[in-house]
Formats: structure tokens, sequence, C-alpha cells
């Protein structure tokens, strides 16, 4: 089928609290250089769709809040093509949304959904996947997912597992399980019939919004019927009213884990969400003591730390002396240290940081 | 003899390196509120003294760096009683500079001179201890010493031994010893007839000259020469012309170990130097868990920490999670990360920072 039908769409919507006070509500992980390679996470997945999807076919989803921040980023991208959801609502009403604005001026499109903040190398062996799965659609009403081998029994993370089958290029789905115990996930591993879910889906927009219909009917007429809206100055009101409306859900447990034309490719590119700062510290790159540093940092008698000085901090200067197994994070307005291990509780922080000195800092 | 002629010199030409990044070349310890208590420590010095001594008599002598700061800071001190050093030379040409300035204008003169920096509490007891000394400058040519009781074999202060003498309330000073090595700190301390030098002397202006006179001639000649251009346009070329060919050197060393006319007074108020992150963090006040914060500080599961955050950071939050035994110090353009029991080790940081990055940031 015509590349000019197939279509990108970025989520962009998230806030990765995971990651404060770098990532902020008001300028989320995907506007970072989280690798400091000299790009954000959401111009690195533009950049990856844009070598095989027509400029006009590539879409964001975000929360309206970021409007200056996909402008700044993302200037190429036309203002049509961001879809500005008034709050999240987890991924399937972003999905929806923009898959039945797209199929309003293209009933043929075939349509690649991925998150804005996840590595995948090399793009390549990525976009080989992704043309499977595009082949995969021809002709047949199919649900595509790429599945990544897992390499450890994380509890993090969604497992799909499908059906084996000798000599396939892609398997039907059997289950989705999101986040299972660490039992469970040991024995999946096992069991070698799982991979972990991406998040990267392809489908036609017909496809997609046929599933819609029968599995969350109510969810699609609200978008129904703000349908004459797309692309009129009533857009934003329109959708404001769907989304007040709309439950929060995501397209795991509203539609693919009920669906029954899933299947599921499993990926030859490297992947990871970044979820962690620990799957940060593994990609960045690293001093001879093991030292993860973006920014201006000298690094006396240290190791195995991770320093990440923003933009917003200036030419500030960060000297660590005698420091092992630290997160350091200043970002001009907050600092936070943190010992690595304890990485988990940040979430917390920022509960508990909003409870103390309020929103002005995060 | 009445108060007209009692005069203070707080010297404060150092620079501190031990508390960088806090402490600066171009913005040093003593112009920092390094106790949280709202004073810079110069400000609290010149308080003290000027409980007691009249304001046209308290002057202040530091390096032409500071300018800026003594005119924020002590806004009320004329210029003609800041004495400008081109460079440090330590404290024997400082003392001898204002001496001999003092002296040309008031001959009666009895000097009180201060390190601008240490914690002395309370200011009563001090000025009892030195209208002690003054008394005992009346009709003597004597060089009065305040010694501090020792607390521990500490290696980095001077040594004053004292000839006992039952009932007196000061003694004959017998030897000064500088920064001992452990053994015979410890050796001072079961002596019982060892004080810490405080570095605050009191003396007649004319006792002092004939001292200099006597044991630091040649010095005392480019002083003397430079008299006639005191108070002039010139005074600031013929200082610079009197240091460049004055030698680096201490009271301590020049004079006092020297002269047989020295005495000292066993001190009665409690006394710091403030000289490490340590006796300023014995000195801070502390959260229930032993956190010294000075700045917008958030500590959770924290411990032991000392956090120094400067107005030059703004309003900047720093959070710690689960951090123990850390010195944390940010400036705005400068961030220090430390263990508390490193802290010796930061002056050598000074000079791997200025190595490694330049003049900027020291």
């Amino acid at each position: 089928m015509a590349q000019q039908h197939t279509y990108a769409v970025i989520m962009a919507g998230g806030i990765g609290s995971r990651f404060w006070p770098m990532s902020r509500n008001m300028f989320p992980k995907q506007f970072h250089d989280m690798l400091g390679r000299g790009q954000t996470l959401i111009q690195t997945t533009y950049e990856r769709f844009r070598r095989f999807v027509p400029a006009e076919n590539i879409y964001i989803v975000t929360n309206a809040l970021y409007k200056p921040l996909i402008q700044d980023q993302l200037p190429e991208v036309p203002d049509r093509q961001v879809l500005y959801e008034p709050f999240g609502r987890n991924t399937a009403p972003c999905i929806l949304y923009a898959a039945s604005r797209i199929h309003k001026n293209d009933p043929h499109a075939r349509i690649i959904v991925s998150p804005s903040d996840h590595l995948i190398l090399p793009e390549e062996d990525f976009q080989r996947d992704v043309q499977v799965a595009l082949d995969a659609l021809e002709g047949q009403s199919r649900i595509m997912t790429i599945g990544i081998n897992p390499s450890r029994p994380d509890t993090g993370y969604g497992y799909i597992q499908y059906l084996e089958e000798a000599g396939a290029t892609y398997f039907k789905v059997k289950t989705f399980t999101e986040k299972p115990s660490l039992e469970i996930a040991k024995s999946f591993l096992r069991s070698g019939d799982f991979v972990w879910n991406s998040g990267i889906f392809i489908f036609s927009s017909d496809t997609i919004l046929r599933a819609f219909e029968a599995l969350l009917p109510d969810m699609y007429e609200l978008f129904e019927e703000a349908k004459p809206a797309y692309e009129t100055p009533d857009e934003p009101n329109a959708i404001e009213a769907v989304y007040s409306r709309c439950k929060n859900i995501s397209i795991d447990y509203g539609i693919m884990e009920k669906a029954n034309n899933v299947f599921v490719i499993r990926s030859h590119f490297r992947w990871s969400d970044l979820g962690t700062w620990k799957s940060l510290y593994e990609e960045m790159s690293k001093d001879t003591l093991g030292n993860a540093l973006s920014g201006n940092i000298l690094a006396y008698n240290s190791s195995n730390n991770i320093v990440k000085v923003t933009p917003q901090a200036g030419d500030k200067l960060v000297v660590l002396k005698g420091i092992e197994n630290l997160i350091v994070v200043d970002t001009g307005d907050v600092l936070l240290v943190c010992p690595k291990d304890q990485e988990q509780t940040i979430r917390n922080i920022v509960a508990d940081v909003r409870k103390d000195r309020g929103d002005q800092f995060v």
C-alpha cells in the first residue's frame, strides 16, 4: 500500500515524575535530552518516523500545557498535526482521538502509534520491524504490536503471551498482563512465549475504530459526536467536552486484552523505556569510574554516580568529591540528592514536595 | 584611660578556601552569613566592637578586592577607616599598617586587633576580658593576647604556653607554637599550661611599633617611609610599594614568638574559629536528625548533613532523600557534594577546579 496512507502518532502526554526534578509537570521527560545526546527524546522519536513516514502524516498527541514545548522543539510540525488533550485520560482516548481524526480525512490510513520517550536503536531495525507489521495489515483486520525479548523479570512492564508458530514472522497474541508480581514475571521468562509490551501498535484506522466501537462503545460514541468539530475552531471545546466525560483507561486494558485480532512481532531492535534512573544510567556514556555525567561536572574520587545538570542551571559547575552511587539532579530551581538504590522513592518525594512547598517546584 | 583612645582593628583579608564554593576569592567567608543568623561574620564582629569602641575608632584592614563588599555590608564605616591591602602578606604587615596609621593621628592609641570571622559568645564576657587586657596596658609596655581553654588536641591551632601564677588575671607568655603534631598537641593539653591562640591582641600603638622596630626592622622602615602618604590620595600607591617589598609573615611568628613582653588572658567567652565545616556544623542549629540546613531545604530520611544554599542561588529548593553525613553547598554557580569526613580535601578541590576550569569558579 502507498506510503501516503502511512501515519505515525506520537504519544507525548506523560509527566515522567520518576525523573523529578528534571522532568516536571510543565516540562516532562520527553522534552528533555535525557541521554545527553544533543536531542530531546521527542525529537529523536519524530526523526525516527520522519525516515519513512511523510511529514504531513506524523501526528503528536499531547497535553495542551505542552504547546509551547512542541512549537519550540518540533517547529516543522504544523499545528493541525498536533492534537492537544485538555487533560490526560491514559492511552485509549489518546489513540481513539488520533485514529478518529486521521480516519476522517483518510479512511485508508495505516497508523503506527508510539510513545515519545523510549530508546530504540538501530533505527533501521525498527523500520524493518514496522514494515513487517504494516505488510501484515494488507487485506486483514489486524492489530499489530511489537514485543521486546525480556532480559529480566521486570515487574514494571506489561507482558504479551503469544502462540508459538514455527517460522512465523509474527504471532497471534494469547494474553496481555500488566505489571506482574516478581514470581509471575519469573515464570513468564521461563515459559519463553512472553515478550514485553513496547507500547508500539500498528493498525489501520478502520480496524482500531471497529475495535473501539465493539469494546469501548461509550468512548467511541463520544468521539463520533465530536467528529464534525475536527479541524474547526470548535475542536478544543468539543474535545474538552469529550475528555470530561471519557473514562481513564489504557489501550492495553481497554482494547488489546479483549480484542481477538491482536498479533505481535518480536522486535529486532534494542529498546529501553528509559523509565527509571537505573535504565537511563545504563544507556548514558560513563567515565572510567562509572559516572554518568551530563553537564559541567567535575568528579574527584567518585564512582557510579548519575549527575544531570540541565540547561536551565546555566553554566553551573557541579563538583563531586568522594561520592558514590548517588543521583544528583540540578535544574537551576531545584536540586535533588538521592542514592541510586532509593530511586523508587522519587515519586513519593514529588508528593511530599507538593505538600511541603506547593506546586512551584513540581 | 579614656575610651577615645581605644581602637579596634578588624582583619578581614582572608579568602577562607576551606569553605569553597561558598567562600570565594571574590566573596570570602567573613562576608557570608555562615551561621545562618541573618548577619555576616564581619557584621557581627563590627557590632561586637561597636558596643564599647567609638565608631570613629573601628578600622577594617582588608584586600582592595573587597571594597564593594565592605561598602555594602558596613556602609556606616567611613572610607578613611578601611585600610586596603593590595595583596595579602599575612598578619604582620596588616597589623603594622593599621597600628602605624592609627598612631600617626593618636600616639596614645590602644588597639584591639581581631579576626573578622570567628564566633565569640557571649559578647559581655568578651568585652570584660578585653577590658582586663586594656587595663593591663596602663603604664606598661605589654602585648596582651587572649587564650582559649583547649577542649581537644587540635592540630590546626596555635598554642600559647604561659607561666602559671596563682590568683593572676593574666600570665606571662613562655612560648608560641603554631600547628603542632597530634602527639605534641596531646602533651600540651596534659601539661595544663597551654591555651589556644585566639588571634586577638591588645596593645598600645607605641608598644607594637617598638616591637616591630626591634624585631622586624625592615618592615618597620617600609611603613615609616609610607607614613607621609597616609590619608592622602597617594596612600594606595605608597602602600602598594610597601607591600610589594614586604615579606609575608604572621604576627605570631614575626613578633609574638620573639617579644618578651607578651601576656595572655584566659578567655571567659565561648570561641570557635569556624575554620572547618565541622566546627561550623557544631555551631549551626540542627533539626531532630542532626541536619544543619541553611536555605530552602527539605530533608527526607536524611541525617547529620550540612547543607548551605546561599542567597546567590535564589529561591532554589534543595531536596535530600536518604542522605547521611554529606556537605552540600549550592551557590547558584557552583554545587559541591562531599562527605563531611572528607572536608580536609576541599582546599585541594579548589586547586583542582582552578586547574580544570580556570578562575571563574574559585
